[in-house]
C-alpha cells in the first residue's frame, strides 16, 4: 500500500508534460514525460493537472452538521444569538461528533484537502468533550491527513469562567493551539483575554491563533494589541489572526503600517474572502511580506447551511472579492489555499518536490487559473502515496 | 419523444412527497406520491428534488471562450483597456460562434438552465455576424431552451458611429431588446444615449435593457433619468438595468426614493451579486416591489476566466453577498433565478403547475437551501417534456 506508484502523462502547473514515481510515502522522481522506461506498471495520468494537496487552514468541523437533514437557521440578529443558538443546537443533538465529522473529513479529502487545522469548541458546558471527538478522528484518518488542532472558546473566556481550566486540560490532551475570540467585542477586557492566552500557551509551549471579527477602530486597534503580545513574549511566527475583517477598513498608509508590523511579527491573516463585508486585502498584505492562508470557517453548521470544504473553490471566492483574473493572481489565490496554510501548520515538507510526502491531487484542468475556475469535481487524491479518493468520492481504507 | 412521462417519488419544494404526469411536453398533474397507478411505465424519482428550470437573466455567449485552451487575461486596468482587448481577441479567432457558444449552451442546460437573454454584440466592425450565429443557435436549440437576444452596443453607441444602424439592422433580423451602455461613463452623452435607445425600441416595439456600471451619483442620477425616459415613452415594464452597482451606494432614504421609482415605472434589475463592490441591494429593492434577476454574465472569455453558468451557483454568490442565510433567504435566492427571471423573459407560462411546459430539473437535494447550499451536479434535466440532460451531462438530441 506503501508502496511504489508511478503514473504517466502529467501536467505540472507550468503546463509541461511530466511523468511521477512515488515510493515510500514520498515523491521520488518528476520526470519529463516519455523519460521512463513505458513498462513500468502504473497509472495512466491522462494528461491530468498535478497540485499538491490543498490545505484547510481554519475548520470548525466538531459543530458540523454535515449529513443530518437540513435545519433551518434559527438564530437571532447578534454573534451573541448565534453563539446562544448553537449551544441549544449542539444540546439537542444525538448524533456524535465521530459521524458527523468524520463524514466532512472524508468529504473533504475527496476535494482534495489532506492538511487541516480545526478550532475545537472548549467551555465549561462540553468541557473538553469536543476535543476528544476530535482526537479520536484524527487517529482514524492518521494514515490520510495531518490535523492540528486549536482550543476554541466560543462562548467566550473571561466572560466565561472555568473555561481557561478546560482549554488547559485541552493542551495536556495534545491540542496543539490555544484559541482566542474577539478579546474586546465578545470577552470584554481585551488585556486580560490577551494575558491569558499568552501566558497558556507560553506556559505549554504551543502557538496562537485567535478569531477577531470586530470591526474598524475596534479591530485595528486590537492587532496592534496582538503584536505587542507577539513582541513581548517572543511569540513570533505563533500567532494566527482569523478573519481579521477590520483590515479591509484601514486605509492604505495606515494598511502599510499594520503590514510592516504583521510581516515583522511573523503574524499569518486567515481570511474566508466574505463576500459581504470589509476583507483582508491580501495583495496588498502578501506584498508587504505578510503570510495568509485560507479557511472554510464553519460547513453546514448552526451558523451558515453553507460551505462545501473545496478550497478551491474558496481561491474562487478571494478572486471575486478582489476582482482577480489575470494569472498571477489566480497563482495568488492557490498559494493562499496552498503553501500559506503550509506555513501556518507549519508543514515541514511540502508541494511537489523530490522527497516531500505524496500528498496530490490529479484533476482535469489545464492549468491552476482553469482548476479554480472550473473546479472539476473528479479528482483523484493520493495522501502518503496511496489513492484515497477517485472520481470525487474518498475510498475507504483497504 | 413529446409524449407521456409520469416520474413517481420527486420531493417538491415544500418536502412533500409526489408524483409527476408529463404529457404533450406540459405538466399534466402533480399528485400526492403513491396516488397514481404504480403499474403506469416511467421514472423513479428517487426521492429527488423537483425545481423548475432556472432562468439566465443575462449572458453574452457569443464572446465566450469557452472550450478553447486558456487564455491568460490580458487586459490593461479601465474598462475601456477591457473592450479593447476583447477586440482584439475576437477579431484573432478561428473558432466560430456556433462551435463556442454551442458547446456553452449545452452546458448550462445540463446545469438546468433552460431560458436565457443573451447579449448579443452590434458594432461597425462586426456588423450584425455575432447576431446571425446566434440566431442560428437559437433555431439549432429551439426545442430545449428559449433565448431573447439584446443587440449590445459594447464598443459604445454615440462614440461610435455607425452602430445604431447596425443595431436596427439586428432588430429587424429578430433580435427582441435594444441595449443601452453607461450612457454617461462609456457614451459621454447620457440623454442622446437614451434618446437614441428609446427612440429606436419605440419604432420597433422592442424592450430596453442597459448595461450601468457608473457608479455612485453618476450611476443614480442615470437611474432616475432612465425612469423619466421609461414614464415619458410609456415603457413601463418594459426596461430592465443591468448591474446597477450604484444602487448599493445609495443610503437607506434615498434607495427608498428610488426603489419606489423603480417599482412604480416596472424597471427590473438585473445582478451578478458581485463579491467585489457595491451590488444592488436585492432584500430591500424586492420589498420595495422591484423585480430583480439574475445573470452570469460573461463567462470564461476575454473579460474573466470565471464562471460555470450554473445559476444555483450564481444564487449561492446571492447569499453569500448579503449574508443571507434563513429558509425564507434562500428562497429568495432562488426566486431570482427562477421566477424573477422568468418575469424579465416574459415567459407566459413558468413554473411547476398543471398546463406550464415542463421545463424541469431533478436533483438529490432536500429542498431549495440543500440545493443551493451544495449545488448537487448529478442533475436530470427536462425540456419540454423531455430529458435533455442527465448525471449533469447534455444528451444530443435523439
Amino acid at each position: 500500500m506503501r508502496d511504489t506508484l508511478f503514473i504517466s502523462d502529467l501536467r505540472d502547473a507550468r503546463g509541461a508534460a511530466i511523468d511521477l514515481l512515488i515510493a515510500g510515502g514520498r515523491i521520488a522522481a518528476v520526470t519529463p514525460a516519455g523519460s521512463t522506461s513505458s513498462d513500468m506498471p502504473g497509472l495512466a495520468g491522462k494528461g491530468r493537472l498535478l497540485l499538491p494537496a490543498l490545505v484547510e487552514a481554519h475548520c470548525h468541523f466538531d459543530k458540523t452538521l454535515w449529513g443530518q437533514p437540513w435545519r433551518a437557521n434559527s438564530a437571532g440578529l447578534t454573534l451573541r444569538d448565534y453563539i446562544d443558538n448553537e449551544r441549544r443546537i449542539l444540546r439537542g443533538l444525538d448524533v456524535p461528533i465521530a459521524a458527523r465529522a468524520g463524514r466532512l473529513i472524508e468529504h473533504c479529502i475527496a476535494k482534495g484537502s489532506l492538511h487541516f487545522r480545526c478550532h475545537v469548541d472548549v467551555d465549561p458546558e462540553f468541557g473538553v468533550s469536543h476535543v476528544e471527538a476530535m482526537l479520536a478522528l484524527r487517529e482514524t484518518y492518521r494514515d490520510v491527513i495531518t490535523m492540528e488542532f486549536v482550543a476554541f472558546p466560543q462562548t467566550g473566556l473571561l466572560i466565561r469562567p472555568g473555561t481557561l481550566g478546560v482549554m488547559e486540560a485541552a493542551l495536556k490532551l495534545g491540542v496543539e493551539h490555544v484559541g482566542g475570540l474577539d478579546p474586546a467585542g465578545i470577552d470584554n477586557d481585551p488585556i486580560r483575554h490577551l494575558e491569558a492566552i499568552f501566558d497558556l500557551a507560553g506556559r505549554y509551549g504551543r502557538g496562537i491563533d485567535i478569531h477577531l471579527h470586530d470591526k474598524s477602530e475596534l479591530g485595528l486597534w486590537q492587532i496592534a494589541r496582538i503584536a505587542d503580545f507577539t513582541e513581548e513574549r517572543r511569540y513570533q511566527g505563533k500567532v494566527v489572526i482569523s478573519h481579521a475583517y477590520c483590515l479591509g477598513q484601514a486605509g492604505p498608509e495606515r494598511l502599510a503600517r499594520i503590514a510592516a508590523r504583521l510581516a515583522e511579527t511573523g503574524i499569518s491573516i486567515m481570511t474566508t474572502a466574505p463576500a459581504d463585508g470589509p476583507a483582508p486585502p491580501v495583495a496588498d498584505l502578501r506584498a508587504a511580506g505578510v503570510n495568509i492562508c485560507m479557511g472554510s470557517d464553519g460547513i453546514r453548521d448552526a451558523w451558515s447551511p453553507f460551505g462545501t470544504g473545496d478550497m478551491l473553490e474558496r481561491a474562487l471566492f478571494l478572486c471575486l472579492r478582489f476582482d482577480w483574473a489575470k494569472d498571477e493572481e489566480l497563482a495568488m489565490a492557490f498559494d493562499c489555499v496552498t503553501t500559506g496554510g503550509a506555513r501556518v501548520l507549519g508543514l515541514a515538507s511540502y508541494g511537489i518536490e523530490v522527497g516531500a510526502p505524496a500528498n496530490l491531487i490529479l484533476l482535469p484542468a489545464e492549468n491552476i487559473g482553469d482548476a479554480i475556475a472550473r473546479r472539476p469535481q473528479d479528482r483523484l487524491v493520493i495522501a502518503q502515496g496511496r489513492i484515497v479518493a477517485e472520481d470525487g468520492r474518498y475510498l475507504a481504507a483497504g
